[in-house]
């Protein structure tokens, strides 16, 4: 968590840390500079040292609210710098970057460089960064960076506001239920109450809507219908009009109105009634759950929860990503994965890696599933759960997991 | 546009390109992929061929909606490659780039890097690529950038769609001041028909509704009251009450719902009446607004209408970044920028920066203001234009520009 990071600076060896970035969501400088809303800025931290926020003049309200120091560019003579430079924005920067450097007492050693930009702007950096600062070890890490380790932990008050998104998103998804349980079948098709015909546009529309009244943002669900449903991550069409019996996989992803925590939930659903081969599969997947949840151990590795499900989906003839690495129907993803601002955090779930533990404090998706488009059809059951202070895995996600919407129109029997 | 895409590697002199990157909203994959919904994945475009789009397989079927050729990194390979590095993702990533080169014909030569990503994996990945990869020539452009400088004209179907954006983004803020003219005065505050006091949180969940019901998306917007509009980019604060006669700067700036094109105008009202001093200024930033278009030239440099404002304000007393580069009162920003799919594109208004020209297809904005938060006020408006295919500069915001947003159970006089 983000009382860690000094101590994991001290044992990287890290003298500083700079977080950096243009206007893209950079979750990095959103965690250290506690969810302030600037687009543009830079963070300094030095070791056992409180964070130095720089920003633009324009920013310097919105900046202040993170509680760390704040200093405009122009204070630190970020401007005199780009005179100097004659307008030659990289190399401004590098001397600014020693400027403040300097300031903080920083004369020589390694400096940590995190956050997100272009990626052409970031090399371009770099390189001069490396002529102009030759007194100082730039350390990019790749994997098990220190932001994502501190992120793997949430501290009381992270967990807090991902459980309030956890009870807002449940809701939101037990409003997209009851309402598509309120139409009226006609035909294959399903109508609302005015004769219309409904599409995943209208659910979507309806969700969206539900969030915000909320304070969530939607990131782009998922409501795949069919064949869509057999590709994990296809996003569903809106024109698309709901089909009795087909099989919808909603994955619920939203995050804080404007940038923040996410929640991550997946359902499973055929409206009216399910074909077998579908409620076969569902309770495959749903035993698969069951099982990785049983596998979960207080500092054991995550991949072995992974491992618990791999085995049994392939004990029942479905193939997998560790069976046949490119196949693409069956179980085609890892079990889940951490979440926080990304929707995609560590520990990972993974039989690929290894190296991750289960510790108090993570907050983690289980999602197995199993997908065949060309039959038409997917399945996945998602709860977000976190990692008690007890070190017990406990599901911020209790919203129903029936396969079925029952149309309350139709009788018992139909279903 | 992106028609010129060839002809700029060509000027270049780039073999091909690559744009890469995380889950971070990618305006160079999102430009290129023409808005395929993908969170990973990688373009490799070859100098004259066409591009191929390089997904992870659970994407496929939106990479697909791209347009372009795709292929799966499992078909690729690059899972093979990640297995003989045993599970090194930036080593298999080398190997994996090297691989589609050659099988793109590309066994040399300069290799543009574009995309958005964490600046450690960027940095992290780049090393390694320049250590694996020796025979190509890694190019990383800080400034003028070839995505740049193709998203600095805009096609005819990209003006389209922000025309669509525009009308959009004006009929809600259209909303928003009859939401305003209807509230009742009530001493200094305003209160809804159910006797409610209205903050500004209470506009700015009707204008996120109102965007969202018409396809767009909030990016943050603006709408600071009072000392808070004396800073350009302090977002307002929810909890504050609505004022009469205070100064509120509202700058909208939503995009396509899911990310895609922006519209971006700003209004600055008084509600029921202004103050003296706040209409003075008001009326000289709408003269510096009119004085900068007709600064305006097809072929001129774009800093010319920055100079002329620049010239009105300093001659009006205010102090400017230019005779002052550290105020932070006066005119403290530029006179307007390009919008595309990122809200701050090319070209650039600011007289630091005297290499942009005026095209046909720009899309930019005009927005000048002065910024007093000591004597609890700002002034900005802002429209959005295009260069038309005439040479014109025609704007986008025909909304009304009105300073008193005067309250329809007031009296005349009252005003």
């Amino acid at each position: 968590m983000k009382t860690d990071i000094d101590r994991l600076m001290r044992e990287r060896e890290l003298d500083a840390i700079i977080l950096t970035g243009g206007e893209e969501f950079n979750s990095a400088r959103y965690y250290l500079s506690n969810g302030a809303r600037i687009t543009h800025g830079s963070i300094f931290k030095v070791v056992d040292k409180p964070a130095l926020l720089i920003c633009n003049r324009m920013e310097l309200e919105e900046a202040a609210k993170s509680g760390l120091e704040v200093m405009t560019d122009v204070e630190l003579g970020y401007y005199d710098r780009y005179k100097e430079t004659e307008g030659d924005g990289i190399r401004a920067t590098v001397l600014h970057w020693s400027d403040v450097l300097l300031r903080l007492g920083v004369s020589a050693g390694r400096i940590g460089l995190y956050g997100a930009w272009q990626v052409n702007k970031t090399i371009a950096l770099y390189e001069a960064l490396r002529a102009g600062l030759a007194q100082y070890e730039l350390v990019a890490e790749a994997e098990n960076t220190l932001i994502e380790e501190a992120m793997l932990t949430k501290d009381a008050d992270e967990i807090a506001r991902m459980k309030s998104v956890a009870e807002r998103a449940n809701a939101v998804m037990a409003l997209a239920w009851d309402y598509i349980a309120g139409l009226r079948r006609a035909g294959d098709n399903l109508h609302d109450e005015e004769g219309k015909r409904v599409t995943i546009g209208d659910v979507k529309n309806l969700v969206r809507r539900e969030l915000m009244a909320r304070g969530l943002e939607d990131t782009d669900m998922i409501f795949a219908q069919g064949r869509d449903a057999g590709f994990p991550h296809s996003r569903g069409e809106a024109d698309m009009p709901l089909k009795v019996g087909q099989t919808i996989v909603f994955d619920l992803f939203p995050r804080e109105l404007g940038g923040g925590y996410h929640h991550d939930m997946t359902r499973t659903w055929c409206i009216g009634c399910a074909p077998a081969a579908v409620r076969e599969t569902y309770d495959l997947v749903m035993e698969a759950f069951d099982i990785s949840i049983e596998a979960f151990g207080l500092n054991k590795p995550t991949c072995l929860m992974q491992e618990a499900a791999l085995d049994h989906f392939e004990k029942a003839g479905h193939p997998t990503t560790r069976s046949d690495p490119s196949t693409m129907a069956g179980y085609v993803h890892s079990l889940g994965h951490g979440v926080g601002i990304d929707i995609h955090e560590r520990p990972s779930l993974s039989h690929l890696r290894r190296d991750d533990i289960c510790q108090i404090g993570n907050i983690l998706t289980i999602e197995p599933g199993l997908y065949y488009p060309e039959r038409g059809f997917g399945v996945r059951v998602e709860d977000l759960f976190v990692v008690d202070e007890k070190g017990e895995l406990v599901s911020l996600t209790p919203f129903r997991k029936d396969l079925v919407i029952p149309l309350k129109g139709d009788s018992g029997a139909a279903q």
